[in-house]
């Protein structure tokens, strides 16, 4: 299969990388100059717990894609979520009638943005529970195992995804159909709208604030402001299993310790949040459909407050 | 006039000292071991602007204040919020049926507090704009000066609320008799209840707070939860003038470098904070009158959260 990542960060190499040793055409789209060019020179690394690879994978800036690029049968997107849509405004001239996107992004408001550039019946959802970082441009650190959950958005687009599945389940990414993958991708939202926004204001690591007595009150006003918006789209969140899976994460032997990637891109790195597209998602399309959520809305704010103070960028 | 200061710290070690240098009989009534010592052995200091002067006024713990003690003819409140309660308990026996209650707090709910400990009609609030410091136990620094307002919570406590103005005048503490004290309470909670919790929870000055996009939204909605209840309890907040009022302490000339003083309490000392009695109470009144106030609620829950993370006491 012919796949382009668009986004070619961590998870996008890993993903790159994967699909490329298991015989498919990939070619990665990315915006990092060192990245772009340490790639051209010596190839991605790809660093696993065990052995190492190195894949000679075509890299692209999306401006580079120009209009007699040839189209691709998927695009894998893992953009940071507030450049996916200029992404694909550069991106415009792979994508072709029969041109699959799969959406690997967190947050919400996603469909609304890609429904811009290609039909509905040509999306496919989906959530993963892999893990990568980067120990600098070029070279992907590829620890740990995962799965993908992914569904298409549309009916008609069920005999592609199964293809996608295929391909993935090559490339042993460990691929999962999913009866409902929108309600991973709401559920997953609450737990980011909870766990990031919350660390991220109150300065502490996520088993810090599963200790304090005030947290289990801010869960259940926070994820009943989700709930009400995923309601208005059709999804029937279960708010105690929500809870019960993000209350899962406070255990210092799994996440406890870990700062969530909020903290770290804002308070460590001073860098944009992706606030808009979880709790700032819900208190938007809150408005729309008229349903009061003063919890996230405020703590947009504050995120977004606490942005300006560091200067972020 | 007889007068115990009930909680002599910084502002009450000034009042007390003006009171008692203008002739009245003063006692003083604070918890802090140190401050009674200091005071017993050397007298209360104060260094004003061009001079200093030395009172030898007593000094109890509220535990001293046993059932022999003769009553007072007024006790000025200016404890801690938080300690209001349990200083009333322990002093009942100088609160005769004639004693009145000058209560002179931030925040809101102490109406429903001293209400157990006094008649309504022997009760009098106010505000003031004087500002106070201690340079150490037993010393006050005060500079600067103020006036403070007052009015009588009952019609029946006018007389005796009249003679408390003429002695807070002999003694220069500029009084003003008010028409509507408790407009100015809620606006100075309102004040108190935008300032103090932002810029708490941002981790910033006043005027970085001023300086941020979201902050005219963020004051809006507080400020408007504020009224809602403050309607409930007969008072008709002017939005505009309060937001104008909050937007005035900006400015880098005046208090704009400043870090109000629950930052100081908090994130600076470690203590716990008057929450409860400004944002906090909001919320309570909002739950006893069936009014939303999501913000005030989520503002209370992050500073609790903030002060059992830092080991607040």
């Amino acid at each position: 299969m012919k796949i382009a990542i668009a986004g070619a960060g961590a998870m996008g190499s890993r993903i790159g990388l994967m699909l490329h040793q298991a015989g498919n055409e990939v070619i990665l789209i990315d915006r990092w100059p060192e990245h772009i060019k340490t790639i051209r020179e010596k190839g991605l690394i790809g660093t696993f717990e065990d052995h190492e690879i190195v894949a000679h994978l075509p890299i692209f800036s999306p401006e580079e894609i120009v209009a007699d690029h040839a189209t691709v049968d998927l695009v894998v997107a893992l953009t940071k979520s507030m450049q996916l849509e200029a992404m694909f405004q550069d991106i415009k001239p792979i994508i072709g009638e029969k041109t699959f996107v799969f959406c690997l992004l967190n947050g919400l408001g996603h469909e609304e943005t890609l429904a811009k550039f290609v039909p509905r019946e040509n999306i496919i959802f989906g959530t993963t529970t892999w893990t990568a970082g980067l120990a600098g441009p070029g070279h992907a650190k590829l620890v740990g195992t995962g799965s993908i959950e992914l569904e298409n958005l549309a009916p008609k687009g069920k005999a592609f995804t199964l293809e996608v599945l295929e391909v993935f389940q090559q490339a042993q990414l460990n691929p999962i159909y999913s009866s409902n993958v929108r309600y991973s991708i709401w559920k997953k939202a609450c737990i980011n709208g909870t766990l990031n926004g919350l660390c991220t204001i109150l300065d502490c690591n996520i088993a810090d604030l599963g200790s304090l007595q005030v947290t289990k009150g801010l869960l259940q006003a926070i994820v009943a402001e989700f709930a009400a918006v995923a309601q208005a789209e059709g999804i029937e969140l279960n708010q105690h299993q929500v809870i019960q899976a993000i209350e899962a994460t406070y255990d210092i032997k799994t996440q406890g310790l870990h700062y969530p990637s909020m903290y770290q891109d804002l308070i460590l790195n001073h860098r944009k949040t992706e606030i808009d597209y979880i709790n700032g998602a819900v208190w938007q399309k809150g408005q729309n459909y008229q349903i009061a959520t003063p919890y996230c809305a405020f703590l947009t704010q504050l995120v977004h407050g606490k942005e300006e103070l560091l200067q972020a960028n």
